[in-house]
């Protein structure tokens, strides 16, 4: 987990540039994806291979298929983004035989079980974008699909974002970095996870009962990622509530972020809810966790 | 994640010794527990303190009264066995705080979310034995509390178990570590996990979907576990069935231990099924894979 030597930033683009549509991860619902994929159409021109549609068990194809897929497209120096077709399971799979060290200066783009290209790539000092997938984007508001394109098209900083809830007030700077909780901690012990230092860290997840959230907390306290970041911003917890429980999985996550004693605000609109809002990671950012206010300090992409 | 430098054995029970009785994890059912507590008052002089009927969320209270109800169980030289009263989850929260250098030679009894307490020990070098909870206990047959019994009370090793399936064919004698896949995992990259080089891999685990299992297994792969360990034995792994799915858990499984090339075999009747058979952990066994056998060179216990 050594810290990388430079950071380096995706090209800016530009409408009609190509973009790249993959599926490292889960198949998919066809009627979502082509929502996602005419969003982005009206914009770029995308590519995408014909084994994006394949299905093997839990996984978009065999992952020779979805190994290749992704390779073609992060390697391809015409693209400037890369949008991942769905989350689910299924990217960690591919990391060993990625082409990370030769990838084109692209902007990849999703998140939940995306987290783990999102991880490799700060490993490597590469920014990317934690922001809706495709199967994702069309039910997502025209706002969200305007940060998206101005992210991927500005070298400015995007509007900061403002949480619901302060659960440690202070303040702290360093780059953003984390994404899903569960995709996380499962590269802990593994080459694949960056340094984390000085990081404020970004985590949200979906569908994780109490126990288990504390379980996955208490992993990155084990390894002691708690003593290495400066910040936590927590987004979305959908679907976390035990039934029939006398406490929420907001109770769990506040008991848990008071133990770390790190600035962490709560509440901010990103993963699997109704508002996913694009943020850049592995570029500056300052949290007021007081004012439960996420400001952004550089764009994702250079010129 | 250093080989620790001797191995060390419980001292043998007699019937009457005193043993302790613990809850580091989850909160649980008066009525199985008692049950399991008259099984072992039958043969043994079972303590405990008032705490251990405390619930706090999903632990069974605080992590201070759940410390301090286990240290004192760990450090109590007069005590041969410390029994666990039930798995759920809590215990790994408690492992950077525990007295595991200076306990004494007790037997720790359990499984499940108990792992952790487990792999801690291996990390020292101390042999334990996975073996059912109090609240199981009860509803277990009489073989497998006589198979309790004999392992705590004799240094001879106890007789092979049979599973149902091979995975991979082939021969791994090593000692025989891990547990709960789960607990295992959520080691990974913390100082509480033992080496495992040359060891007999146990996984077992219950209420887990396909892909969480090859999840957690991909998240064993890119920490190297695979290229340190000799063989795989597979206990059971209940309610971890898709629904309306076209494979099994066992066809994912066996794909993943294909994967590895290590021997393998499955369906050893030790985890949350109708049998749990108990096993030494740390001590030394045999895996013939073909046969779906395995052999245990050692007993738990020194006189």
């Amino acid at each position: 987990m050594k810290a990388p030597v430079r950071w380096q930033k995706p090209l800016l683009l530009r409408p009609r540039d190509t973009v790249h549509v993959v599926a490292p991860a889960g198949p998919f619902d066809r009627a979502g994806f082509e929502a996602g994929l005419a969003l982005i159409a009206q914009r770029y021109s995308p590519l995408h291979g014909s084994e994006l549609f394949e299905s093997h068990r839990y996984l978009a194809g065999e992952d020779r298929l979805r190994r290749d897929g992704l390779s073609r497209a992060l390697l391809d120096a015409r693209a400037r983004a890369v949008f991942c077709a769905r989350g689910g399971y299924g990217a960690m799979r591919l990391l060993p035989e990625l082409p990370l060290a030769d990838m084109a200066p692209t902007a990849l783009v999703g998140f939940s079980d995306i987290t783990a290209l999102h991880l490799a790539l700060q490993a490597r000092g590469r920014v990317s974008i934690h922001g809706p997938v495709l199967t994702q984007l069309g039910r997502q508001p025209a706002d969200v699909h305007e940060r998206l394109f101005r992210l991927l098209e500005s070298p400015e900083p995007p509007p900061p974002l403002t949480g619901s809830a302060t659960y440690v007030p202070g303040v702290a700077e360093g780059r953003l970095m984390g994404g899903n909780l569960s995709l996380l901690t499962r590269l802990l012990g593994t080459p694949f996870l960056p340094a984390l230092d000085g990081a404020v860290l970004l985590l949200e997840d979906v569908g994780e009962r109490p126990y288990r959230l504390d379980r996955m907390w208490t992993h990155l306290r084990l390894a002691g990622v708690f003593e290495r970041v400066r910040g936590l911003v927590l987004g979305d917890f959908n679907e976390c509530e035990e039934k029939n429980a006398t406490y929420s999985s907001a109770d769990v996550l506040r008991s848990l972020a008071e133990e770390t004693g790190l600035p962490c605000a709560a509440g901010f609109p990103i993963g699997h809810g109704a508002l996913n809002q694009p943020v850049p990671l592995g570029t500056a950012v300052r949290l007021d966790a007081a004012e439960a206010r996420l400001t952004f300090l550089e764009g994702a992409v250079s010129e």
